[in-house]
């Protein structure tokens, strides 16, 4: 779909020029990642997670990340002050709801929470299932192909009942929004293999969201979502391709995927080579 | 030891074979070291420490880690709650108690939380004796040899006392069960560089206790927290080894020692090449 | 300025031969990278940070850092408690006043917790312009060099009224005590593109501060705190020079200077080289 592409590549282009600062409420495993994964790409970080400064903060930041990977009390109270400050402020912000299924109160936070308006969810196949009321098949966060797919009618209602956009990411992507559904293929096996690759992409789309919001008319939210996924998987597939000779292990892969998320972003046409995308009318 | 050394290589099969699902509550510096150490040594994390949830997964779990590293008043209670739910579901659990013998509410903790039955203890030599009631001497936490032979004594009764494996790392590791001493020699002086070596170990033995666990009749516990030093120190030595004519510096070698665990993952025999063991009767 | 440029050897030298242990109070998303700075450039990391053990550890530890990044109720506590157990203890510590001028709360903590004497402040120029009261101009917290002189005066009052160092860090950084001044050029653009480097400089700069307490009448507070920039901005322009024919990202810079602040402490005479001082009486 070269139509895509081209937008892709543009919303990377917008990325950059912007450098859209990015507020992240995420668990505790991922924020050095995930503010690297932001400076690599063209954006800007910032851990805003308290209960005082995070409505305040939601006001003032391009995009808001809210990230349930390991929420403390303080973290939940956080999340609903960003939610708001972000509404208020019209700031576009992002659902990752990590674990959603598992944890009973978890879920029901996930739940409650993604009735107030993200501007788009990111979340695996499991997730997204059971944020619309279902119970995910077996294993244990991992997604296949075969699980993003499962989960495209869950995505859908969710699309639909939220009015946002709902990216199920896997080896192949799905992002879906009211009459549109796209499906990505891109990265590379190595990336399960390194904490933070999910929980940055979630920081990443709010990021896309920020500088997609900022040029009105130009770019939609749901071009702003593929386009981090288009660029998170890009570098992945160029790390992988760095490799010499084969045989990277995953230490020098998350070091390699840094390097190639600033190569993306310095030489955004890179992607049309990287990335293939498969849009239906739905 | 040939036969300990066939043991090792099995249990690292059977990590793969078993991806065990590890729970770690654990210190704020660590979480994504930890992390990246479990999936590429073919384990998988979950940093689940809220009060809340600490219980109810401890039940799901293959295995627990309790690390004191920066201990929150959620992360008492959480501790408590995870081997309390791990206790009722037969999970093994394992107690990294850093800096017993430092602050006296840590330590207090640490000497009341391992009378609860840990699978394992894994500490450094001043954190054994400390436990065991002793006052260590001088030195700020890093190991040497002479320290870890200094722990012997306290290691058997700890170990007799809780019934189960105590290991004291350092540049050889010394692992004691009642009536069985294992000596490990492997690493590489850099290990110590790198911030998390140790207590990504921790979250490792864990995990190598629940594929054990999972294989009744194969694998002792004594075999498992074996495996999981010989399997960290191969690797140290392997990326060690890796080096282009010396000179590495601790930031390539971290990087280096992660690919290195991955590699032992997927040729589970470098170990025999990269490991010495010594076994005495008592 | 030769003589500068000898006294900070001498400083990297001291270092080494101390490794100061270093209490930090830092934010959630630095604390891997901090600690791995300090065991490579030759001091000792403990993030000791909770309200209870934050005072009594402040008293054995050779130097203290109060970084304000992502300050928890609990955390905004052990500040206090850290810089009391300091000040009891003649501890030096150093003050991070991260995002000061920012969310109201924290600007009002910076500029109350300033008034207990750190031995230095580093900051950048728009922290330490709202930490003497005024609005700093726009941008989003990254320095420009033209920010760094903009804070000149700010930081010569801050310095008089804290008896203490400033260091205002950026392309160029800047140096004030009473009747001193110095200008530091070294480092890397490529450092603004990894999460951690300033808190990091803060850490180091209060492990500077305990080996140059150790050795009274050596090393001044403003020796410490130049040798601490000059440690870490030499080893930047190492770690971009080391590139294989250039187009180093910032995944593999970040590896690089990692090694580089080892290089670099292992054999201090490279410091000559890599950086450059100018030195003002005021």
């Amino acid at each position: 779909m070269p139509d895509t592409l081209t937008t892709i590549v543009h919303a990377v282009h917008a990325l950059r020029q912007r450098t859209p600062l990015v507020q992240c409420i995420t668990n505790q495993v991922v924020p050095q990642v995930t503010a690297n994964v932001l400076l690599a790409a063209g954006a800007a970080p910032a851990m805003v997670d308290t209960p005082e400064e995070a409505a305040d903060f939601a006001a003032v930041a391009s995009g808001v990340l809210v990230n349930t990977g390991s929420p403390t009390a303080a973290q939940y109270v956080a999340m609903r002050e960003a939610v708001r400050g972000a509404t208020d402020a019209h700031t576009p912000w992002v659902l990752d709801p990590v674990a959603c299924g598992g944890p009973a109160a978890r879920t029901g936070f996930c739940r409650d929470i993604v009735t107030h308006g993200p501007a788009a969810v990111r979340a695996n196949a499991s997730e997204v299932i059971a944020l619309e009321g279902g119970t995910p098949g077996g294993g244990r966060g991992v997604d296949s192909t075969d699980e993003v797919d499962a989960a495209l009618d869950a995505a859908r209602a969710l699309a639909d009942r939220t009015g946002g956009v709902v990216a199920v990411s896997g080896a192949q992507d799905l992002v879906v929004s009211h009459g549109r559904t796209s499906r990505l293929n891109s990265g590379d096996p190595l990336l399960q293999l390194v904490i933070g690759t999910g929980c940055s992409l979630g920081a990443l789309t709010a990021a896309y969201l920020g500088a997609a919001r900022a040029t009105p008319g130009e770019l939609t939210d749901h071009d702003a979502v593929l386009a981090a996924h288009a660029h998170v998987g890009a570098a992945g597939t160029l790390a992988a391709r760095d490799a010499d000779g084969g045989g990277r292990g995953p230490g020098s892969f998350a070091v390699a995927w840094l390097d190639a998320l600033h190569t993306v972003a310095a030489d955004p046409s890179l992607i049309t080579d990287l990335v293939a995308v498969e849009e239906t009318g739905r």
